[in-house]
């Protein structure tokens, strides 16, 4: 049985664990109230996420040195401040914005199956988060990580094979006895491309009611999970 | 006052958090005492404590690459197995052996005063030993950290600059944000020396009943508390 050889479950977190869309949508929405900006929220939520993927590929390409995802998240932001009306935020406004992406609550089965999961699998981060990103959120949410590892830990950002071969090693197993688990086709493709066991869990609205991408399983995954309560069910916890 | 300065508390671990030499006594006796080998077993933990350090400065004089605390260990157990009558163990027994640093016990106020200390700041450890270890080290004692940093995430090992500087930063903040918290003088020395602050708790029997080091503050540290309960409620917690 999977479980047997399993001794770490290593986690995706953006979109896996937290609903980072809808948490940036409220905090934006939030902050547009009271400061009485009108804009449309979501699209500012989908638009700074989209800035994401070219900003990490800059530090992966060698064209920025090592830069933590809260530093290309706030180069991110700045992009948005002026068509969003929010170039007159001030520093403390700013940061307090960019640390949206540290209070970025869990989907609503997230703790309860970690919670159980604890009970047999030591749990870690494999994000592309960093470490004063992922501690901020895992006390917003209640996640009970063991470590936090994946890409500062590794200096370097998924899908490079380094931060799933040195998250493994650090928790002291073969990639072949930790279990990646993702919400996206992409990130389990080069989980078990370094060895590593996979598992799919559904995440239908990560990109909102109109969700195209990682809608099912792409390949033949190790488990394929509903939710985390009935990943934990599926892994004998 | 100083907590309001204060975002983090960092850790020693061995000694300062958990008595490493009587959980090692009692490992080795017990094993011992199934094995019909009869040593002095206080003296075997003493001497395989006494390792540590030439074992490390290895590492640190880059005569040897990066080893984990676990592998110095063991390297280090090696050294013991013919003199304490060991040399018959199993792959397994020895494994199980040097894994004693994986099972060490917290002393009585460790656990209630990290507990109480969580709620007002973030918890790290920066010691030297490897993630695995600490991870281990954690469930079994119980302490309730929100990151493992110091030496495998910093690649290098106390005292050198980087393991502090690395922890800080790690956590997103300067290092006159963090507490270094340690029952060792020259461990707070180079932690100043990078502009931590610095918390000494007494750790009177660390190396048994007639310890002859650190038994006192031998500098004007931030704090000094006569244990973690005591910290805590320094701390404002």
């Amino acid at each position: 049985m999977l479980a047997d050889d399993i001794q770490a479950l290593v986690f995706d977190v953006f979109g896996t664990v937290v609903d980072w869309r809808g948490s940036v949508i409220h905090e934006a929405s939030t902050l547009g109230l009271a400061k009485g900006i009108e804009r449309p929220w979501a699209q500012f939520a989908d638009d700074w996420r989209a800035l994401y993927q070219p900003a990490m590929s800059w530090v992966r390409d060698g064209e920025l040195p090592w830069t933590t995802l809260d530093a290309l998240h706030r180069m991110n932001l700045e992009q948005l401040l002026e068509p969003y009306g929010l170039a007159d935020l001030s520093e403390i406004e700013l940061e307090q914005l960019n640390y949206a992406w540290r209070r970025l609550d869990p989907w609503p089965d997230t703790v309860a199956g970690l919670q159980r999961l604890r009970e047999r699998f030591l749990l870690a981060t494999l994000s592309n988060g960093n470490v004063a990103l992922m501690v901020h959120l895992a006390r917003w949410a209640g996640l009970p990580w063991d470590a936090i590892l994946g890409a500062e830990f590794s200096q370097s950002y998924k899908p490079q094979p380094q931060t799933y071969l040195r998250t493994a090693e650090a928790l002291g197993l073969t990639p072949e006895q930790c279990l990646m688990v993702s919400a996206h086709n992409n990130d389990l493709h080069a989980a078990r491309r370094c060895g590593l066991r996979t598992a799919f869990v559904y995440r239908r609205t990560e990109h909102g009611p109109d969700q195209t991408t990682d809608l099912a399983p792409d390949s033949d995954w190790d488990v394929v999970a509903e939710d985390f309560v009935d990943l934990a069910g599926q892994m004998g916890c």
